[in-house]
């Protein structure tokens, strides 16, 4: 049986759920429903273990020294994991030459063995990758799991659901017959799919297989090699993935420098010398904003997919149960402390207050409620744990620290500080690098504080005219700032249809009086798009057929039809 | 009846084709096939007689002047029609305006209207259009009714079909269930397909609707409104449709400044600033390749799709029928003066010469041969005129005298002039500005003289030193200096199929072995893919999904279901 026929059914469901977009997966959505969990995690956390301190193997040409600097968040100790260094020109190089067999491969062919590196990484490093990822990003046990883990293997599968739509839409040959004057022209064409060539794929230090896996599947499917080029943070997550991808190759027969590792260092980054390299092809880029820009300027001639980042906008106009709204609000500005692309930012609130069944209630008394929310779920070292984890990266305290010395001295101008964060005690990780939430209030004269993405648990309740001011302000705020996901609260009918309309033309995936267990910035893979391509916070939507279809061209040949192969008529 | 059940048959018919790829159109191929040929023609003469001399009138807003230019090349005298010239900045404005009806209609609103538009042009101005496409890009009348005319048609018809296709891939709406914890979350999703906004569309001088068209159809048919760019020697083919768009908008409701023209001179060009207004969204460009380089590299942040040019290349390794191969390549040569971005260029033969079953015909024979055929097909004016055509352009003319020039100079370094060019007498239009064509053999030092397009009658048997460093050369140029189509004479199927491999991967698309009536470089819609985006002559396929998919985003809203519209269970 081959790989393809092995998987062929789970990619036949996926793709009927990617058309009807309900929910569905393949996977448990809880580390404990894995199969025989206790020992599967035991193991995957002696895997991770065993990788710490030692040199990390990935038998890829062109090494040349070795580098590593990730420090856990968790323990704030380096990992001291030493990866290879590798020159770069010997990378493309190999990558191109691998090229060849891979693309005169059938469509299945490669679907099957992609199909299988997920089924590898679901089935012998899930937990090892989740152990990584939690030292790495600081995500939580469980969002490691399950964002990082299951959701990101579903995304993957998502994109070749989308590369095989797009390349199936091609036929592979085709009879062309036509009259010219007297004589009949049988002519028999032929059509390749050829891939662009080199692929180059960033990933981010908070949220690394993410979008990095169905990217590299997107161009991956489609015939391309792929350079991974990770965040020197985040590099365990996508080392490993490296080595499932290049011996899951390989055991098909095929080159494995089709996927290899590209690592530098905080000091000497090789991020734009990767996008300007003559072979570069095609880039994948999740990250800050400011290098996104710079990718998607600089790209030229290699086609380019980013996700960046944004100010992600709640309008906040009426609410049938208040409470119930902060509580959902409150949970998601928590959610692994912000450091979600998808997590709120901007609470536009009209200044005369939220409406609600039993009365309005005043804007400050919302701000207030909504800071005692967050702070019920912050309070409990424990509780706080499971929901805040950690702040991946110093800089972000340092951010904290410095926005809300300018809030402090803003309060003049109306600024006042909501929350003060502070560091909890972590109750596994007394080290941990933590902080719970920094939140603001603000007026529209403080626009140059939240009108830009500030990274981490960082928020700003802002005093606007009335509904239609905030919405109004919300939606500008994202057109020229960027935003991923909105979040509105309204009774109003009309508003809700004049908000859905806003945000449409601004760009966001707006989420509406959502309450609940449910993250309210959860995204389903199959379901919710990602990222619109509408705004600054990136250009391409994981996953569309836009973002696999330009990944491989058409060529083709053709001659006359052979009178032996002319089928009688 | 609506639009689009009125023309939805005939969709249907077309998507079959484009999946299947077989020889299809719903127009008669000839103009004498034309429904009440005689009359139609003889009104299509009158309509475009009438508008020379005058103002062309366009109700579109910003007008601050009139511009044109256009100089018949059958008569070689003004053509005196003055068109509206436009303020850029206001034409943008209402262009935006008038997105946001067209883009809350239904994909199948907006793909009946559009189908109607090309049922109009098809009925009321075909041959009006194929007069105007003969005196402004120099056409035969017969090529102007066939390549500008209903081959331009089915190519509109074919972006329609991927615009359906890709568009149709996401789902409207859907139901989203989960559960997360002891709760069951039920979402109603709603998923909008979004315009990127304002495209520009460059049409070209010599084949103004070929592209145009079909782009034209890309960017409407996915919501966004179009501002037509026509080359100023070349402007009322384009004039034309630009009004029958607007009336066709206009009578289904819309707002007509969905499309308009933005004109230029050749002394003041406005082509730059269109691609740099802050409000362009798409960029569609055919036309020349230094300009389209210039577009690719500075579009950002609009998506652009171009098509340019290249030299296209002609291998001769071997033939069954020497003299039938000579004389379709001779017919190609010739046709329309090699003013087709599909026609031959470079035609390399290895030095020994081209086998045959009766033995080797020695290069120099193969190439006087070539030329001789050439010769018999342009001696005689009356057959000239509905090969050759005429020449668009002076420069075409200054641009031969430079490389005869060079030609001659060259001798020493063992260039040869195979075929003075001379004006031929058109027996029409006896001041008609033509040419027949100029053939040069080179060897490969000369290979400045070749190795870029020239555009014209112009072209160039090269002496290589055997048939793999024939195919050599030819995929190195091709790779290099672009190329689109490419052609390949031999009987050894070893040699083809290592042509098919080279030439995939230079990403020209690959005529084998086509002799008698079909001319070579004959592209037909729903089949051939036009361009592969794979080397300089141009980033885009016309027409396949990746043409399509990028023009339009996809935003989303979600909201717990009402209880009342959940379906029992």
């Amino acid at each position: 049986m081959s790989l393809y026929d092995k998987h062929s059914a789970l990619l036949d469901r996926a793709a009927l759920a990617c058309a009807e977009r309900h929910c569905w997966s393949p996977y448990p959505d809880m580390p404990g429903k894995y199969p025989d969990a206790a020992v599967a995690q035991a193991r995957g956390l002696a895997a991770f273990n065993a990788h710490q301190g030692t040199h990390f193997a990935l038998d890829q040409p062109g090494t040349i020294g070795d580098l590593g600097e990730e420090v856990s968040p968790y323990t704030q100790q380096p990992l001291a994991i030493r990866y290879p260094q590798a020159d770069m020109d010997t990378l493309f190089a190999a990558a191109e030459i691998s090229i060849a067999s891979w693309a005169a491969a059938t469509i299945e062919t490669r679907l099957g063995v992609l199909m299988e590196v997920l089924e590898v990484i679901y089935k012998e490093h899930l937990f090892e990758i989740a152990n990584a990822v939690m030292h790495t990003a600081g995500q939580s046990f469980n969002m490691a799991y399950a964002g990082s883990g299951v959701n990101a293997l579903d995304r993957g599968i998502e994109a070749l659901v989308y590369a095989r739509q797009a390349m199936r839409a091609v036929a592979p040959q085709a009879r062309w017959e036509r009259q010219f004057g007297a004589a009949r022209i049988t002519l028999d064409k032929t059509y390749r799919l050829m891939p662009r060539g080199v692929a180059v794929c960033f990933s981010c230090a908070s949220f690394p297989t993410w979008n990095a896996w169905p990217s590299m599947m997107a161009s991956l499917a489609t015939g391309n090699a792929v350079i991974v080029k990770p965040h020197p943070a985040t590099v365990l997550p996508m080392a490993i993935s490296v080595r499932v991808f290049r011996q899951v190759l390989a055991a098909a027969g095929f080159d494995a420098n089709l996927v290899t590792l590209a690592l530098d260092s905080t000091e000497e980054p090789i991020g734009k010398q990767l996008v300007k390299h003559p072979k570069t092809a095609i880039v994948d880029f999740t990250g800050s904003t400011r290098f996104g820009q710079w990718v998607e300027q600089n790209a030229y001639p290699a086609l380019c997919f980013t996700e960046t980042a944004g100010c992600n906008t709640v309008v906040l106009e009426s609410a049938a149960d208040l409470d119930a709204a902060l509580r959902s609000l409150a949970t998601t500005l928590c959610m692994f402390s912000a450091q979600m692309c998808t997590s709120p930012q901007n609470i536009y609130i009209p200044a005369r207050g939220v409406k609600t069944p039993t009365g309005t209630v005043p804007l400050a008394e919302v701000a207030r409620r909504l800071a005692e929310a967050v702070s019920a779920l912050t309070g409990d070292p424990k509780k706080a744990s499971m929901i805040l984890a950690t702040i991946q990266s110093p800089q972000t305290l340092a951010l904290m620290a410095q926005l809300q010395q300018e809030g402090a001295e803003g309060i003049q101008g109306g600024v006042q500080v909501l929350l003060q964060p502070r560091g909890y005690e972590h109750p596994d990780y007394p080290q941990a690098r933590t902080s719970t939430p920094l939140m603001l209030k603000v007026g529209k004269a403080q626009r140059e504080l939240y009108a830009q993405e500030r990274f981490g648990p960082i928020s700003f309740i802002i005093e606007c005219d009335d509904a239609q001011d905030a919405l109004q302000q919300a939606t500008t705020d994202v057109k020229q700032a960027g935003g991923l996901t909105a979040f509105l609260y309204s009774g109003d009918e009309g508003f809700i249809a004049q908000a859905e309309h806003a945000y449409a033309h601004a760009g966001a995936q707006l989420t509406i009086n959502l309450t609940g267990p449910m993250p309210l910035n959860f995204a389903a893979a199959y379901s919710d798009y990602h990222v619109t391509g509408l705004n600054p916070a990136g250009n391409a939507s994981l996953t569309d057929l836009a973002f696999v279809a330009s990944r491989f061209r058409i060529t083709q040949s053709r001659r006359p039809a052979s009178l032996a192969d002319t089928p009688q008529q």
